[in-house]
């Protein structure tokens, strides 16, 4: 097999991967034009692809692979690559732990598929359980109580697995997913890569006018903007799933009264920036809800390995560690003192990148206090939602022309004045990218 | 929450989790009567179901959750469950290999998604790949070279992954997927529960007879009934699905010519017993299927657990070890020759404990050479495929009121003369099961 054919194999299945298919585009349709991401499969399957581009690929798969190790990838290449949310940010942190979060797992252990079988979610480790309760009571962030938890192989299924259980099994017409734009890209994609006969893609909320049952997704804060969320469907039919993976104080203030919703989604790769253990949870108030989600779990993984639940188990409990018991821990290594000072820091370089360019905007984050940390503070979400201003229609090609990779604002389901940026990447990327942002100052 | 109706709702989840659901029609219709596993949420969801048996449930409960530890579950309760093929079998030899296959992962491993930014499966920990490739080059099982290795949450999630990345994508109606009765009871389930447009389960493939395209499933050694397999539907227009779980030389004799075909899909939970693992692997011919069942893995669950894989490339080189470097273990520890030696005490067991009852009967398997160990032996499978003889129509009741769980082969698309039984338990599980078996003289 070529070499050539192989790497580009790899960034069309990559780019659709992290929720898009925009890198992909650079190959397929020359550099200014765009596709929609299901257009990937019909036009860029041919072999006629390996073409032009195959040197920028390699260089790209080059930077990307040498950004896995721990060297500076900042003399390597050009490109910055920031569409999708890789958490590499706290790789660091996790490094200055040391041992403390390392876990030690003997050959003879889950073997059987049964975790706990008194547990509705029998593949639920119980010590990752008792974690996700701790974390929870020390952050104030979501109610546990009359809540069950439903673990999964990262919240992308576990939203899929809340699709299966609330869809009504026997209609004639599938139910409608909505979500207000701009909403999270993969959302379509998923909804709609089965052609289930359950549920199906409608779009915009604020555009679904229909007299129909529906399920509206409420992300909050918001991938890509970062904002807080609630409903916009003013409907009675609705159900209900809030997406609350960025709902932790390195990112947003934590409101006094903690979530209570009926169906409320967190993912260790976005509060930990553990990605690729793929774990994520539910707590899920319906107890029948619950059962149906651990039933799609089961049919389509047979239940979430246990080795990432205990791993992850071990993680949240430093992490708690570090809040509730500083005395064993050095000054600031609190992890969520640390990784807000990182997000701090990182969105005060942006704006001032922002700034010195004149060519962009970001969007307004009203200040709140904080009520797990006391702080009093705006939104400093993992995403920039950049817009560009002026002239300029189409912020994702202009970027890349200066070798900037972002996610187009229409695959949001908004303009593409917008683009989405990962804020999460290793600090030499992100320095690399603020600095040359702000050196861009004529269209 | 009530007590009893968590457990109860755990055995509903459980029963249709390992893959048919028999469990519940215990506590949903009453003792005799039998239901389609797709009639569950339907005759089976509503309170009026937490009832008289919850006692038998909670005991079961009690059973399976004791049989988690390390004390032998004989003395605690009555019920033999055989039902689902949990290999905690294996735990003994796990165990006996102390040290050797205990990993160490530390906090800060494993944040970014990315194993392998220039593989087409870029999810695949280089690690783990390695290990498969190893594998299969000491077993000769199957054939590595000019096919990809994709990695999936099991092979539960690779099969749907199959089906997604072989159906027309624009097909005005959804492609056939058949297997050859008695087949394994979840590919109808799987192959359903998403009402999906792009395939649909047809049933036994012996029945098939359009002139359409189709994708057939071949299970060799075949679920429930361990024989081998070849592809029964006499078309061109077929796509194959080549499921190899159970082709290890403990279950039976490796073929002097690997296997080679074009997909080809296998499970650690079969082949080294950490089911709880959750990681299973294709090999697979086609570039452009292999990219295709990447993309569903990355919209289903963004990738494959690294922690699964970091410790399952572990188990499997050690395993490779114990054959390659018999001299850093002890005489009879090599991986397949105590799992073929214990297989075969268990068969052993069996067959006796059936010519003792005189009610029952198993297949006939034919002695095969085996190229991997030499040995002349019949196929000694993971579950036996048992056969109420004379009079008795439904055996899972028959053995059911013995207290013995089994699966009826009805749910494999079989006569309910026949069940399905693990042969897969703890070691005390076995021996009170044939030993039961043995007793079971009158109908």
């Amino acid at each position: 097999m070529e070499f050539r054919t192989m790497i580009l194999g790899h960034f069309l299945v990559i780019s659709l991967a992290l929720n898009a298919g925009l890198l992909y585009r650079d190959y397929c349709n020359g550099k200014h034009k765009s596709q929609d991401v299901f257009g990937f499969k019909n036009d860029c399957k041919n072999s006629s692809l390996v073409t032009k581009r195959d040197t920028h690929v390699a260089k790209r798969a080059f930077i990307e692979s040498k950004a896995q190790s721990s060297s500076p990838p900042k003399a390597l290449g050009e490109v910055i690559d920031l569409d999708h949310g890789d958490p590499t940010m706290y790789e660091k942190y996790w490094q200055q732990m040391g041992d403390k979060t390392t876990v030690v797992i003997p050959g003879w252990k889950f073997i059987s598929y049964f975790s706990d079988i008194k547990n509705l979610c029998w593949f639920l480790e119980p010590e990752f359980a008792n974690a996700v309760l701790r974390l929870h009571k020390l952050v104030g962030n979501a109610v546990t109580e009359d809540h069950y938890i439903v673990v999964g192989t990262g919240s992308t299924q576990l939203f899929q697995a809340v699709l299966y259980a609330v869809s009504p099994p026997n209609d004639s017409e599938p139910i409608s997913v909505v979500s207000a734009a701009p909403f999270y890209s993969s959302y379509p994609l998923i909804t709609e890569f089965l052609k289930s006969g359950l549920y199906k893609w409608a779009g915009d909320a604020h555009k679904f006018k229909k007299d129909k049952p529906y399920i509206e997704l409420v992300t909050s804060p918001n991938n890509p903007d970062g904002l807080s969320r609630e409903a916009v469907v003013n409907q009675n039919q609705g159900i209900l799933i809030h997406d609350l993976a960025y709902y932790w104080p390195q990112y947003t203030s934590i409101s006094s009264s903690p979530a209570d919703h009926d169906i409320m989604l967190f993912t260790v790769s976005k509060s930990t920036g553990h990605a690729g253990t793929r774990l994520g949870w539910a707590l899920v108030k319906d107890q029948e809800i619950a059962k149906k989600m651990t039933e799609f779990i089961v049919l389509s993984t047979i239940g979430v390995s246990k080795e990432s639940q205990l791993r992850a188990a071990k993680i949240l409990q430093v992490l708690s560690d570090s809040h509730e018991h500083r005395g064993n821990f050095k000054e600031g290594e609190a992890f969520f003192d640390h990784s807000y000072n990182l997000m701090a820091k990182r969105w005060n370089q942006l704006k001032d990148a922002v700034k010195k360019s004149k060519l962009f905007s970001l969007p307004e984050f009203p200040h709140g206090k904080c009520a797990f940390s006391g702080r009093t503070f705006a939104s400093q979400p993992a995403f920039a939602w950049l817009k560009c201003e002026g002239e300029t229609e189409d912020c994702e090609s202009f970027l890349r022309d200066h070798k900037i990779i972002t996610r187009s604002g229409k695959h949001f389901g908004e303009s593409p004045k917008y683009v989405r940026i990962s804020v999460l990447p290793r600090d030499e990327v992100f320095d690399q990218f603020t600095d040359r942002l702000s050196r861009i100052t004529s269209s």
